[in-house]
């Protein structure tokens, strides 16, 4: 469980905190807020605040002096539009911030998207806490041959129990030996009165990259949406694909219409370059085209002939 | 008055509106919801949305898991210190949303603040409305002799008179060419059917840079500050000024005691530079330090003397 | 033609500036370098600076230590790896600067990319130029029936004499008034010694939005891609595509294998929705679709049959 | 040494090859090209490419047609006025672009810095160096007592010597351990057949905070003088530091106008609260104010004294 009772006291008190607002509100997401769902071993997401509602996103589009809704079918359509014709600005109306804990191997992903606002829990001034993150036996996958950044098959039997005890092993002795430089017990005092203890910017360094750390994070729903495209991807990493499928069923709570037109436009899209399009023509045509003659390497004709959901031969 | 009846309207209806929510609430800012403060002639801002107050700005900085908040004075210095040492990432954990009219030469300076979300009114699909800013008579300045970017004394007399009268008559007759091109009456048909009427995006090029535009403005904290620091300014051409300052005076009911530490450590705060805080020193240490020998040109000299409420001989 | 002898002269000048670098150097771009590309009646681009080839591009990808390169044609086949799935910050390793002089209507549109470097003439701190865009007969068009922000047939006969003569003599009295206004000689002093003149920054709110301005636009080869494939867009309006256009004609010269990557995955490349994608399935399975039954709009149907070089009926 | 002979032979080999360029050119910069300076212990940071020079930042100010330079006085003096009313964009018109080889924990305080582009070395893709970072003797300082974020005295005798070796294991056993687990030979095959190889994305957790990664990093002038004026602070941690001074250096040598403007309006300046300025007048007049009766806290009270060199009591 990745948070104590005192924290989930803390969480609950602010859940019972109601107060009246003029401001768009979203029944759905207010009923998540603040609570954690976990992910992974030790970490989570959970919703601290939002701005906007789908109703936003069409208010802005029209630049109205109301609401901006008329009927629900007809927001629903231009939020259609807005997303199929890559209008971005109106979705930058709404906004999102969570608190995420999370390994710093994926936070070293993350931060790469760089249109977002971050507060990170700071390792110079403060104690990490001792959690690191352990593959569950099922994600103990072997390098994929076929693919240079992908997995293969799931180790087995003495290799994976090694592995799983190597990384528990080291993660363990690692944060023992950071504590001990530290010196530094619960109430700010020298655990050994004989030592001066290290600077606690220095001690971290010792740290493994699969050590949690956690941070708030608040984006807009362009950047939001950005950011699931190529993180709920099946080719991204599974340790960061978890918390952009969390992110999404939240998104979809938040603002139904415009994750719909997501959902259509981009993550159940796909892109046909100028010469698969060539190629789709004559298969249209009638013609039997093999990938020898299609001007596609293997890779895109595999690509291509998957999404069609034909046989790649 | 900015504001049609039925706008009026609209926006009280909106006001009506009230839901329960367990985000943090700012009942000061609640109650400016949705009213337009009018500025200038015809321009106006109103805020639309707003998500978090000062406790997010704590609540970030720790990374905590409830409120964030301890004591009111503790989160105020706490606040204070983020602000004094550049810590910007705090403030960015909250985000307003304006409605703005104004001039489109006003618009053309304020879009190069680029950290910010907008949605602007389309000329290339709709009409324009028939508005545009005429300078009030005390705002009538000549080109300031000093200063290559700064106005000098108010017109007076006959030459105020004929420039007023230019502003108004060619901003006028220009909408008039506008409409007589576009050829469109309020309902979609043509004035005269025996005209095609010219494209919106072409017939709007003949509109005079103070026609009013309108757009939806988005940002955070920390980049309003930036936009205050540099647009509240002295120094700011008046027509944006007038903005800048009814922002100011929002936020101020928004987040009391990040604007005080605004006011503190930006606006009424002064640089000096390595020259100015030699000078400084000699100054303190009691000798007589003219501009002369001061290592500061006299413009120079001038600033850190205003800026020590000095006479500046 | 819009540029004074002063000017070319100046450019000529620093054409014949040499200097021998190590940094990475394209020739062909090196030939276009200062040379204004004459666009619209007076407005142009040139280029100004570039840092960066389509070796720079893999050698970022690759983290190398020298250029980075293999085989040429190795080279592309990353190159085009890289487009195909979206890695974009390979691309943003490419910078480019150029010097724009465009309509201010023109520039409003541009300057929506927020991702650039941009200093623009200042009319705050200088006169403007006597330049206006005036558009050729054959751009004067209709709004097209079809789409709301888009252009129809073009004007005919006295309709169009009339809007052109109307475009002409507003922007030119107009520019007349603005200089009255000011009263201000090319030497600085004024025209008429009985009057102040109005400040520059008031002044030119006279001015009509074809009026010319110019500015220093700087940017990376990924937001310059994402720039042209809104603006290049046969959905974009005329005037600023005409400036895309002569943007990705530098490109190609400046690094041809991003271009051609780019020319095959996203300017010749059609996205297909969820939707399309079934109708794609049951078309190549043989079954005649038509849009009643299609789960499409009928303009997505239209757009997709568009796109497969198909009857849209 | 941070390189191997491969990689000097690479760097000298792209150091001879050179091409006539119409481009600005800055001779001391051309001269350290692609040379690495050594950082830390095995870090360094080299310049790989650069676009502009100080006449770039004055030509972008006055949008000019050709080379925008005057006299060099005249020059360095707008270049003054620009920074000093912190105009942040003509700056923003010269890029510079480089090769950075740093520990992970450094790696991640730095790209909290978003506006840049940063390529790194991918460990999903590639294996890690056997590489981290150790710091010498005299930089193992204990935690600061006053400052919660500082580093206190330097760490003496047993209690150094087993945090060093403490340092030195845990980074040396985690590296062998990762390289067990991907069981793969330099040429890709399996050192053990019998094993599959633990896939990189995973194995890579193992590694510690101090491994080094490396990064191609490239920003403007503006965003790199704000990195600097954070990063070279005395209150930045002092791993990073040493980069942001090197990065310093290499300023001095591309842009010396530039350099010496934010050297005396940035790093040499300070910025006095309105509360400073207030005790700044008083002392001016001759009082005597002492922090009780000031207004400031004890901190910024010392903060006051020290930029102005005076007793703190």
């Amino acid at each position: 469980m990745p948070l104590t009772d005192d924290q989930l006291a803390e969480i609950e008190s602010q859940r019972q905190s109601g107060a009246t607002t003029r401001r768009a509100t979203v029944p759905a997401l207010e009923d998540r807020l603040y609570r954690a769902i976990p992910l992974l071993d030790h970490g989570f997401i959970r919703v601290i605040d939002y701005m906007g509602d789908d109703g936003a996103i069409v208010q802005a589009a029209r630049v109205s002096y109301g609401r901006g809704t008329r009927r629900v079918s007809e927001d629903a359509g231009l939020i259609r539009y807005l997303m199929r014709h890559r209008h971005s600005t109106p979705f930058e109306m709404c906004e999102i911030k969570f608190h995420v804990k999370l390994p710093i191997f994926v936070a070293r992903q993350w931060i790469r998207h760089r249109m977002a606002n971050v507060n990170e829990y700071s390792a110079r001034y403060s104690v990490m806490d001792r959690e690191f993150y352990i593959p569950a036996p099922e994600q103990l996958a072997a390098q994929s041959a076929a693919n240079r950044q992908g997995r293969g098959d799931t180790l087995q039997g003495e290799e994976a129990a090694h592995v799983l005890a190597l990384l528990r092993d080291d993660a363990a002795r690692n944060y023992d030996h950071y504590a001990w430089m530290l010196n530094e017990a619960p109430d700010g005092t020298a655990v050994d009165g004989s030592r001066q203890g290290l600077a606690r910017e220095l001690a971290r360094m010792n740290l493994t990259l699969n050590a949690y750390t956690q941070w708030y994070w608040k984006t807009d729903l362009h950047n939001l949406f950005h950011f699931c495209a190529l993180r709920a991807d099946a080719h991204a990493q599974y340790e960061i694909r978890v918390y952009a499928d969390a992110i999404l069923d939240t998104v979809k709570d938040w603002v139904p219409a415009a994750y719909a037109a997501f959902a259509d436009y981009r993550l159940g899209a796909v892109t046909f370059s100028a010469q698969m399009l060539a190629v789709l023509r004559r298969l249209l045509a009638g013609e039997a085209v093999a990938q020898a003659g299609s001007g596609l390497s293997k890779r895109e004709w595999g690509e291509m002939m998957g999404a069609l959901g034909r046989e790649k031969a």
